[in-house]
Formats: C-alpha cells, structure tokens, sequence
C-alpha cells in the first residue's frame, strides 16, 4: 500500500496552514506526481502548471480564499489550485467532457475567481476587485499572479498605468519563469536585460549625446538628461524593477519560485503594505518532471503521454493537422515570393511557423502576446509593400478585432488573416473555442473570408488570398486534417464560388469549412432512409456563392451547417441572400445557439451541439417532416 | 485686399524646404488663421490640430513625403497636413459630405499613409513600415507623431515593447499636450512625476526597504535592490524619459513644439541615428488661438462657432442628446444604488459622465485610452459586487470585444456596456460610425442588448439594465434625441418584447432604434399612397421578439431596419426566427451594406443609405411590387 499522502488530507486551503515549510515542500512534490499522472492520460497544461505549485501553495497557505482573491492569468498554470481546492477526487476527469475544467471555472468553485482564458486580463480584473473593495470598505485581500509573457500584453500594461496611478491595495505575483511558449518571443521580460548590452542601442545612445554636446541650447539640455539616464543606467540590477517602480508600483527583487518559506514571507510583507506591489518570483516551467523541463515548450499544451519517458502516446489519428499543412504552404508560397512575412502572437508552433521561422528568420515576426500589435504591424507592413500573413487562433484574434476593421480592411490592405483553431477546439472548452470568427469577419467592409472543408482547400485558399490580395481572412480548424490529398499546384479559387460535393434533389445542405465533411456523412445517412441530400461546400463565407444559394432554393429545402455561432454566422448570410431573391424556400441554419460550448473531445461536443452527421441528418428529416 | 500668404504659395511638401525657420514661423500663424476660419464654419478638432502645427511643418520640412512616411496617431490633429499637401482649396469642405474628410485618408492623397482614426495605432502601422523597409532594403524615413494620451494606450506599448526589442528604425514624435481629452485620465504621461511624490508610494517603498532590511538573507538582497533603485530615482530628472529608455528606445529631453527650428533640428538629428528614438515635444493645445487654449477641452471636437468669442453657433436642434439623457440617467440609478460604478475610457465628456464624476467622484473610473483595461476592470468590479456601468462610444467598444466576450459574458457578470455614438456618427465618417455593434454583441453568448428608439426609451434601458443584472449592452445614437418626453419612473421592460407604436395591416417594418421615427415617418409617406405599415419598435436586439415577428409575418411583408451593417445584424437575427418558425413570408433586410460608411451630415449619410424615411418606404413599396 502507498505511503498516505498529505495531499489527500487537504480539503481546502485552510488545512495549508497548519502545515510546516517542509511539509508544504512534500505536498508540492505529490502535487507534481499527480499532475503528471494526470495529465498523461488526459493531457494538459504541463509545464506551466509544475512550475507554479509552490506559488500556488504559498499564495493559499498566507490568503484565506475563497474570501481572498487569488487571480490567475492564463488559468492553465491552475492545476496546484485545483487540487487544494476541494477538486482532487475529480481531478482525473480533467478537460474531458462533463469533468473538471483545464481554466478556473466560477461555476465550478467559489476558489476559481475568473475564467482566466485569455492572457493578460488578470490585472485588469483584479484591478476591479480592488477597486470594489475600497468602495465597500471590506478588507479582503487581492492576489494576481501573471506570467512573464502575459505581462508583455497592452491589456496588462494599462491595467498597470491604472494601478500605479490609484494606487490600488494589490499584489501581483510575477511568475518569471523566462520563457513563454515560444521561444523568442521579443517581449518585454526577456529582452530588457539584453537591450542594454546591444551595441546598436548603445551606439545610437552615444552618437545622441555626443551631438548634442555639440549643439545649442537646447541640445546642451538635452545632453544633460542623457548623462543623467546614463548615470541612473549604470545602477540597473534589475532593470524591468525599474519599469513597475516608474510605473508606482513597489517591486521586489527576484525571488525563488521555489522556495515556499521564501515565498510565504515575501507574499505576507507585501499584503501587509496594502498597496500596489510586484512579486518577481523566478520559476523553473515543468520543474520537478525531467522530461518537461527538458522540453517545455512540447510541454506547454500536450497530449497524453508516458510518464516514464515524456513520450507522446500514439494518437488514433496519423492524418497531418490543419496547422502542420498551414505552416508547409506558407514556406512554399514564401520560396516563390518573397514579399511574404509570417507574423504570430507567441504561438510560433501552435501555427505551424517553426519551420518557416528557421527557414525564412528575417521575415518571421513574434511580437509576443500582443495581437493588437500583430494585426496593426500587419497593416504597416502591407502598406510598405510586403504580403504579412497573421497567424493567429480564432480566439485570441478576438483581441484585434478593431485592428483588422480599422488597419487593415478601412486601408484595402493586403493582410491574410490565418484563423487556426476556428471551431469546436475540444478540451479547453469555452474560452477557447473558435466558435466567433465568422460573426465578427463576415460584419468587416471588404473582408474576403474563406472557410476551407479539408487541408488541400487550405492550400488554395492561401493561395488564393495571396495571390488575390486586399484584406482576407482562413479559418481553419484544430487537429487532424481530413486525409485529402495535398494538390500539386494550389488552385486560385474563384472568390464567392461553391463547389457542389454531392448531388441530391430532396435537400441541399450547404456546409462551412468541416462541416462539409460532416454533411457528407450525413447524406449517406439519409441516402439510407431514401432521402437523396445535395452536399455544397461553400468555401466562401464571404462573398457567399448567391447562385448556389439559388440552386439550393430550388431543391425544396435548404440547410446550412457551420462550426460557429448563428447569430451573426453564415447561415444568416444565406438567409438574407435568400430573401433578397425572393425565395420562399424552408430553410434551417444548423450552427452554436446563444451559449458557451463547454469542453470534451471534438466529437463530443460536435455531437452535442447537433453537428455531427447525425445531427445534420436529424435535422434534414425534421424539416421534411414538418 | 489681403496681403498675399505664404500658404498660398505652399503646393507640396516640398516647398517647405526653401522656407526660413521665420517664414515657417509666419505659415503657422497663417494656418492657425485658415484652421479657425474653416473649423468654425464646419466645426472640427480644434485644440489638437492648432497645438500640432509646428511638428507637422517641421516634420515635412525635413522628411521628404510621401517617400518618406508621415503617420499620424488620431489623425484629427492632421489640419495642418492637408493644408500643405496640395488640399488647401478643398479645406472648406471638411468633414461635409463628399469633402476632404477630418481624418488622413489614402485614397484622398498620397500623403496620408493611414486612416488613423482609433487611437494608439500608429506606433503598430509605423513599426511595420520601419520592419518593411528593412526587408526591401529601402532608405525611406519613418515618422511616427502620437500624443500624451494615445502613448498609454495597450496597443501603443506592445508597439513600443516590440520597437525596443527589435530596434527598428522608427522616429516617434511625442507630442505632449498635458491634456487628453478628459481632465483627469489617469495615463502614463501626466501620473508619473506626480507618483512619484505621492506619499502613499513613498510610504509603502520605505516600509518595504525597513522591513526587509529587519529580515533574512533574501530580504537582505531585496533591501539592496531597493536602494539602488531609491538612488536611481533620485536622478529622474524626466521620469518618462526613463520608460522609453528601458523599453530600448532612445528618448529627448523635452522640446518646445512651439519652435520650429528646435524640431527640425532634433528630428535631423534623430532621424540621423536610424534607430528607434522617441523625440518628447511640449505643446498646447489650441496654441494660437485665445478661446481654444482657454477650454481645450470644448475645443477638442466643436460644432460651428463665433470666432472672435469662440462661442457655439446655435444649434437648430435645442433638443437634449442622447449622450446627456443618459449621463443624468445614470445619476440618478447612482443616487438609489451605491454599487453603481460609472466607467469610461477619456470620454467623460463624450459620454455625459461630467457630472457624474463631479457628484461620485470615488465611483468614477476613467482608465485613459484603454478600452481593454475599461472592461476588464468592470469585470472585477462586478465580480467584487459593484454594478460597473461602461460608457464607450461604439466603434472604440471594437477594442474591447474579446474583453466583453471572455471577462464579463463567459462569467455572467452584472456588466452594463453604454455604447454611445452607436449607428451613423455624421462627420467623422467612416473611422467612427458605430455600425458594427449589433454584429458583435449578438454574436456574444447570454448578452442582452438594447437599442432604445428615443432617450425616455433610454432612460428605461438603463434602468432595466440594472435591475435585471447580468451582463447588458445599451446602444444609442450620436446627437440630440428624438424630443420624448422622460418618463417620472423608469420602466423595466420585459426582456424581448417589443412595441407596437403604429397599426397597420399591409407591412410590418420592423425598426431598431433610431430608425423607429423613421420608419414612422415612412408609415405616413406610405399611408398617403394608401400602404398601411404596422410599424414595430424592437426594443431589443437580443433576445428578440419572436412573437412580434411572428405578427409581423401575418401581415404578408416584413422589412427590417437599423442603423448598422446588415452582415450579422439584427435583420438577419429576424430571419433566423421567421426560418425557425416556417414563415414563407417575404422579407427584406435594411442596413448598411458590405461597405464603410462616408462622412456627411446624418441626415445626408441615412438618405445615401437609404435609411431614412423616404429610403424605407420606397424599399417597402419596391417589395410589395414584386
């Protein structure tokens, strides 16, 4: 029999306080084995979630949550959190359907504070709760705990512009652990110390102060300030304390992430000022698991594997990903044109650019977690003559939204807007979900969208948007592609023109991106019950294909079928095309109704949300019935 | 006769460079003069435009535009610009219909590199211009001028983050008016020195440096730290200088932005260094012209005035706007409920919180240019139990999507979103008509969205806003409001119910908005043809009322309207539920088409549209005929 665990002793984090350093030191050690236990079946957050344990638990041995407020930025280092938290019995049902959630999850437990799905909103919400606190004179305590990478976002720097300016009772715990998920991300974090030690930078320096000491009155005064900055430089031990101080927020030198006792008595000398203050905590991603702190970059997001070894377990699926097949044609198509420059938000694997950043490194661009800047870069770079390609998930393009209406589709500019993860991404659930970019790229003046139904259309499709130029925007889902074979020489596809994949007379459905696949097999569903279904794929949402909409009227029956929501999605659009014709045709838009889409395997989810091909076919014979 | 000007003689760019730093200096007076002149017929950014006359002559006195690229953060202070880029003799038609537009404009002249219409974009714009030319191998020169306020925007620091870490060669013009829009935004620019001698900072900085100091070996090297930075900080001697140093980019003493040889003569030199530099220029806002330096804050955006007084022109309309309908609405929920947290990002005025924040100044936000940080904040005030009320002008809300979709939907948060200056915004065109919020608040899973017809009906929005909780959105239009009469006691409405305001048995137009008294004005144009049009007024845009539409659909034609894009609008919503209820009635759909919206007088830009009243009946009875 196993030896007890402290870890099973642990119902909430109240029980953390009686516990010595040495016994938290123990209990972070068995936290660390069940994460990897855990997650080796159900995959998972790895790296990051070992290397935030002691954090974690310091945090909850000083704070009595849930009165106090632990916010996690980027939720998935919150897997320690959960453990404490009254949710070890359930953890082996993480991120699977009906089980725990990979984020913080209000509606799971009054520990989880905030959703935590998107970097960088963790200081502007625990601004807020701050805030709510002085305003009701209560006096509970407000932890925010951000890695480095997220810290580099706008949406950070301004909740820290606000912060420092109202000095508000808030600690923020700076997981530094010098590496976000790609590796050369130009945030800031990493690149301060370095900047100062560029020759570039220091020459450009001394050539100003020289000038200037040259020069008139003004450049005199000038020349002073240099010295002064100069003089102040020399003293940089820790050059980006500097940044948070002349921000107002007081900030600590950098501390062992892992070392609780050290941790504990930082964490409870700062809440004690009651006033803004950074912890710069220095961590270690997948400590304590060889084989993640190896690689921490696979570890990152990753699936089930062997703990052993750190070995990804086989996959059913040997297909290549939508991803994969992304990143190839975008070498191909940069080999033949060299204006083309790749562009991603620290996700340089997650979009299949780490082939092309080793091939093609003067024309790949990483502005980190900054997808404000991506896009408004983008624009820049289009009106300088270049073809910048915007790799981004679906998701987080959410956070460019006015970038691409106002930079890039206002202008006419010729920006690809690469949407990976559009659709159903499975087991990171709500906050992850691509389930939004057909609404938000169909409403933009100009914007050409295209929705590719397997991986050899997303060949063309870059083509296309390449070779057509203006602003266009791919979505494309997560995953295993459908097997198509790759073409030869990618095709221009002819913009707002479908392609019927099926013939039928009974019924058409026209179908979105993967979908097709899905209405495909859910004609031969219905071929079985005697109903012969006509299959488009669409291609286009926009321009949407006016005459294969007509085509459809004219079976009797039209169903639309999109992997996002219908408010706003596709489906309207071919409402509103038909009733421009004047048609009076039944027609049913099959896509997300009015919620968030919880997490589980993509044919869970598909499944639930009736979008699978039995769903499609359901829904065929119900319209026909009615 | 007037002496002749030299402004006359000014045809491009170029002919600046033969001018003395004394004849520069009389063209700037004579362009304050022409700026005055034109502004006070046609109205216009004021303050800003007069403030940056300087750094435009300058900066065009020694760029060589367009090979050399000027960008222009909120382009609105770009007057001067276009004065001497060859549109002088237009400039009496700014910001009319059909005239030279109150923004850069690309396709207006090749010296506007940009729209510039939201703010904190340019540094992204310019940082792809500098990263472009690098590619090519061109020797173009880039420029960036952005103000105090746009700099602390998120996006202008992932620009900066970026700039400084890849050291692209790009000039940024600070130009430092001491004054944003609002008074007291709390930004970077204005808080820092002050920050510095607040006592609370300097309490909590010392306890910090005694306590550790009283503490172990870890602490011991914190208190270290913390000296070092103590003595740096005695040297600030321009703290914001120090920022920009930091983040690797070299940064002036500030300059007086007044004086046109000190500008041409650093920007030389700045330019000279082919690195990233920041050059801080000091101006005033509405420099030149007495009335507009006394309130720059009226200044910023102004209707017609008197010159000689600066006095508004009276209006025709005396009626109240729509704007101020809501910020006393506001006061009084705020009166009754003390958990009312009012929100707004450098819009006090703009959005009618002036005397909100003057009766509850501890319940009044203004984050600065920071409309992520806006929405993420009210998500943690409403998380802390406040009722957080966020007042942003529609098309500024597209820098907050993500925020609205993740931080307050996904959580179910009692957040209200005020989206004022939603639908056609008139001369501002196409940077900020509010023509795409019905797309992107549908789309959002659980939001609630009102479109309130007239300000009694917005009085009672948000009301119900707050009373029901969960999170809101209220859209309302630009400008005075439709005369209605306020109610003494708010109402709640009922949660998809819409209003009957007109009977009749020919058509049911179905109206979002503003567009209910046009479409009541068409039911007469059409009564008089002898069409009776039943004329709906919505209400709400979400959840609809699938009982009104039902009605509706019995009168044997439905229109639409609303004053937003038709792609994923509120039309297409009401198609959806006539598809789900098997309606075979004709429908047609009106709204803005797939195209940006030009400036105009509202009026002019709603005839153009077809929005207005005559738009809507002829398109009813265009229908009626097929």
């Amino acid at each position: 029999m196993d030896a007890p665990r402290i870890l099973d002793a642990i119902g909430s984090p109240a029980d953390l306080k009686v516990l010595s350093d040495e016994e938290l030191g123990i209990l972070a050690q068995e936290i660390r084995t069940q994460i990897v236990e855990t997650t080796s079946v159900t995959g998972g957050h790895v790296a990051s979630s070992l290397g935030a344990v002691e954090i974690i638990l310091a945090a909850h041995s000083v704070l009595d949550a849930p009165k106090d407020k632990l916010v996690f930025d980027v939720g998935h280092q919150a897997y320690a959190h959960k453990l404490v938290t009254g949710r070890r019995d359930l953890f082996g049902t993480l991120r699977t359907y009906g089980g725990l959630s990979g984020f913080p999850r209000p509606s799971e437990s009054p520990f989880d504070v905030h959703p935590s799905g998107h970097a960088s909103d963790s200081l502007s919400v625990a601004t807020g709760l701050a805030k709510a606190r002085l305003l009701k004179g209560s006096d509970e305590r407000i932890v925010a705990v951000i890695g480095d990478a997220s810290i580099a976002g706008g949406m950070a720097f301004e909740a820290l512009n606000y912060l420092g300016a109202e000095q508000l009772p808030l600690v923020i715990i700076l997981n530094d652990n010098e590496m976000s998920i790609s590796r050369n991300v130009g945030s800031l974090m990493r690149h301060f110390g370095n900047l100062r030690a560029t020759s570039q930078y220091r020459d450009a320096r001394e050539a100003l102060q020289e000038r200037m000491e040259a020069g008139g009155a003004f450049s005199n005064a000038m020349a002073h300030l240099g010295k002064t900055i100069k003089e102040s430089m020399k003293q940089f031990a820790i050059p980006q304390a500097m940044l948070f101080e002349q921000l107002g927020i007081v900030c600590t030198a950098p501390i062992d992430g892992h070392d609780i006792g050290a941790l504990k008595e930082t964490l409870e000398l700062l809440l004690s000022m009651d006033a803004p203050a950074l912890m710069h905590v220095v961590t270690k991603k997948g400590a304590g698991y060889e084989p993640a702190m190896a690689d921490p970059e696979r570890f990152h997001g990753v699936g089930p594997y062997v703990v052993a070894t750190g070995e990804a377990k086989p996959q059913e699926s040997r297909r290549r990903t939508y991803t994969e097949v992304f990143g190839e044609a975008l070498c191909h198509e940069a080999r033949a044109d060299d204006r083309i420059v790749a562009i991603t938000a620290a996700m340089e694997s997650g979009t299949g650019l780490k082939d092309f950043a080793r091939r093609f490194p003067s024309r790949f661009v990483d502005v980190g977690i900054a997808e404000a800047q991506a896009v408004g870069m983008a624009s820049g770079l289009a009106l300088g003559g270049r073809k910048p390609v915007v790799a981004v998930y679906s998701t987080f393009m959410q956070r460019a939204i006015d970038q691409m209406v106002i930079d890039c589709a206002l202008p006419e500019l010729d920006v690809v807007l690469a949407l990976d993860r559009a659709g159903i991404v499975g087991d990171d659930g709500p906050t992850h979900n691509g389930v939004f970019d057909i609404a938000y790229t169909r409403m933009v003046p100009g914007l050409r969208v295209l929705a590719p139904s397997d991986e050899a259309e997303l060949v063309s499709a870059l083509h296309t948007a390449l070779a057509l130029g203006g602003p266009f925007a791919l979505r494309y889902p997560r995953g295993a592609g459908e097997g198509a074979v790759l073409p030869e020489q990618p095709e221009v596809l002819e913009p707002g023109r479908a392609r019927v994949v099926r013939e039928g007379g009974d019924v058409s459905v026209l179908a979105f991106g993967r979908m097709v696949g899905q209405a495909k097999e859910a004609a031969e569903l219905l071929a079985a019950r005697g109903i012969e279904a006509r299959v488009v794929d669409m291609r286009w949402v926009k321009p949407l294909d006016e005459q294969a909409i007509a085509d459809a009227a004219a079976t009797g029956l039209v169903v639309t079928a999109e992997e996002g929501v219908i408010a706003g999605g596709a489906g309207e659009g071919v409402l509103e095309v038909l009733a421009r014709q004047g048609s009076q045709v039944p027609a049913v838009t099959l896509g997300v109704g009015d919620r968030f889409v919880m997490q589980g395997s993509v044919a869970e989810v598909l499944h639930e949300l009736g979008l699978d091909a039995q769903g499609i076919a359901a829904a065929v014979e119900g319209a026909l019935r009615r």
